[in-house]
């Protein structure tokens, strides 16, 4: 598969042979979980191959990009914001690992206790399977959770160069000109970095950008609202884990076109779900590429995700950021302040997050509920109490469900999935 | 034991007989790891009658306190500035629980997987066994954790008042002001819950108040440096624990004398500690009222805890306020400055605290650390990586311990504990 990157691996000192076995446990993940479906639109095709070009092209357009004279960054959450980057000639990826695979080689070095996608991610760096670890210039961590936040300090006490922005704890005046300071201080770090300074029509042209990618990707969510969605819920969580690696206008093209289609389908009446199927909103922690897990029991246990309320979900397309144009320090405060809106767990109180909770349930018929909680990730565990009490009192009945990245729970989940799709009453 | 109190705790809708089992279950706890001990300072019997007072004759000064037109509040964190609610007539109490008996009634409505500390004290509320709990005008959370922030929420879901102070997750001059505005936030809403306004005068002397219990415990602490310290770090931990719930005038003058007792130890070589006993500084999580586990078991395999650089040791009484006089603004600020050097591992980076760790090793001349961490707490967890490397650099070794409040790891804990005193090389 990625054999003819095997010459770059090694020269980024890359555990080639391992790194083969990792994507190859990686495709049959896909396999079983997503090539497995039946009724696809022509146009998943792009979004299949990003899968595999996440270990493979994708690192040559960063390589070329860097040669360019370029920087690169790796992010780990969608609060950093990547227009800020773009508009400098930075090109922001996101490095969170999906994978089960890499796990044991970060409990090797880290508690064991931490959140599977930290461990996915730093266990694929310490196994020498991360083609970007290696070359990218800077890593941009936040403090989103505590296990997040403290490892940037061991990860920058051993050497890797780390960049932290303060993301705050709760929603006001204060902590808004707070946020919106760090977001300048990004900002000061970058222009450092890329030995650029800032300019007005870069930074619009960048929000333009993104504001494309996160209207693509809202038409693309809202075609689940239909009756008979014309996509499978795993589909679309597909093509939301490729924006957060893609270059994000060639992601934009490929999907707009994908919309597209769907909308003929939708026009024609086909749908891959089957009829009946119950309507689920899937919230909680995020999956990112490599983790298909959740989707697939729903969608083979007479289920359709239909809403994805989680950071690949609506919280990373939901909200345009304004575009301003001639103004630098407008425009940053406009993108402060697009981000500030996301209802991540992080917020207490986190108010803003029962509302949106409620209106997708309710935009999106949803039938029932399931919260994916990451294993030890205490902010959304603890708030599911919050998010199941909100839900019962619009009538939608929710299950929790805590998992890490193995298949060892597949079966109990499973026969929990299926209990609740039984139990869950049909509102339509 | 508290039997004279249980015509108030059926008036506060208590379960009676559950609260005797669990008062009975920390007794034998405080039987078998403080009191078993011998050669105990004659002093150390006030300190001893905090443990029964805490559920019998402290309730009753609450409820006197309340009764003569005072408030009361919970408090669940060292950042919470006594002082400005002490100024205001108001009684602030950690409520913070250290017994496993009442975890599972935490766990059958939280995540199991979050600290033993929040469960103990979410269970003692849940049971019907915290006397505080139903008299509280007020809880006041924090943000220093992940699992605490989101219960906070949970908690004001269900109906309780309470006020989040945001403690910062990064040092600098704006998180600073962000802190400051938080304390000053605290002020406002205690004054209206006092119905008082806060006065120079009465700020002064709440300051003197908590900076003579913190200079009594200081003068406790120091006498742990000594080549034979003359009292076990168990009862220092006994002492410090008190500090959290006890009256704190009270609470200094027993402790003076105390230490008046101690000093005359010294003179006079008298000392509990074994000869060629190691030096052991426990650091990480705090060990709150309930929990004597690690300092027995480390002081019954060979060792004596020297230092204990934790909320319930240096950080709770190190920095004192300086004491400003005729400027309340001045001094709430001098207060929020004071708080703010507090190193608790929510903050990124943590520098401040690889420097304390240092220094604290070196001037208790401690031979060994070890680091305790409370099951699934991510911050000391992950910041015990850095924590290790710190002290390697400087030749201690040390020994990460994760654990919670049940006694079924003592045994396996032990082994490790014995063999790590053996490893840990004599350094004096």
């Amino acid at each position: 598969m990625s054999e003819q990157y095997h010459a770059i691996y090694e020269e980024l000192g890359m555990d080639v042979a391992l790194h083969e076995q990792m994507v190859q446990s990686i495709h049959e993940g896909f396999e079983r979980c997503v090539l497995s479906q039946t009724g696809r639109p022509e146009g998943m095709a792009y979004f299949d191959s990003l899968v595999e070009a996440a270990h493979g092209s994708r690192v040559q357009e960063v390589l070329d990009h860097k040669a360019a004279g370029g920087a690169f960054i790796g992010t780990f959450c969608i609060y950093v914001p990547d227009e800020v980057a773009w508009a400098l000639g930075v090109l922001p990826l996101a490095l969170c690992g999906g994978t089960g695979f890499t796990v044991p080689y970060a409990e090797a070095r880290m508690p064991r206790d931490i959140c599977p996608l930290i461990k996915s991610t730093l266990g694929m760096a310490f196994s020498g399977c991360c083609p970007f670890g290696g070359i990218k210039d800077m890593a941009v961590g936040e403090t989103t959770c505590d296990a997040k936040k403290k490892t940037w300090d061991v990860m920058a006490a051993w050497g890797i160069n780390f960049h932290v922005m303060e993301v705050p704890q709760t929603k006001g005046e204060r902590t808004a000109a707070l946020w919106a300071a760090e977001v300048e201080e990004f900002r000061t770090r970058l222009e450092e970095l890329s030995g650029r300074k800032l300019q007005a029509d870069a930074l619009t042209d960048a929000v333009r950008v993104m504001n494309r990618k996160r209207r693509a990707l809202a038409e693309l969510h809202a075609f689940r609202a239909e009756e008979r969605p014309p996509i499978s819920g795993t589909d679309v969580l597909v093509v939301t884990q490729g924006a957060l690696v893609d270059d994000p206008e060639r992601f934009s093209e490929h999907l707009e076109a994908l919309n597209e289609e769907l909308a003929e389908r939708v026009t024609q009446g086909i749908s891959p779900v089957a009829e009946g199927a119950r309507r689920i909103m899937v919230g909680g922690s995020p999956a990112v590429m490599g983790n298909w897990k959740l989707h697939h029991l729903i969608e083979t246990s007479g289920g359709v995700v239909v809403a994805d309320e989680s950071c690949t979900g609506t919280r990373y397309f939901e909200h345009l950021v304004p575009e301003i144009e001639d103004d630098v320090d407008a425009q940053l405060a406009a993108i402060a302040d697009r981000y500030l809106q996301i209802d991540c767990a992080c917020f207490s109180p986190n108010a803003e997050r029962m509302e949106n909770v409620v209106r997708l349930a309710q935009h999106y018929h949803v039938e029932g509920a399931i919260q994916y909680i990451l294993q030890y990730c205490h902010g959304y565990n603890v708030e599911a109490i919050n998010v199941a009490a909100t839900l019962d009192e619009i009538g939608v009945p929710s299950l929790t469900i805590e998992t890490d990245y193995s298949e060892e729970d597949a079966g109990q989940l499973r026969t929990r999935i299926e209990a609740f799709m039984e139990m869950a009453p049909a509102v339509r």
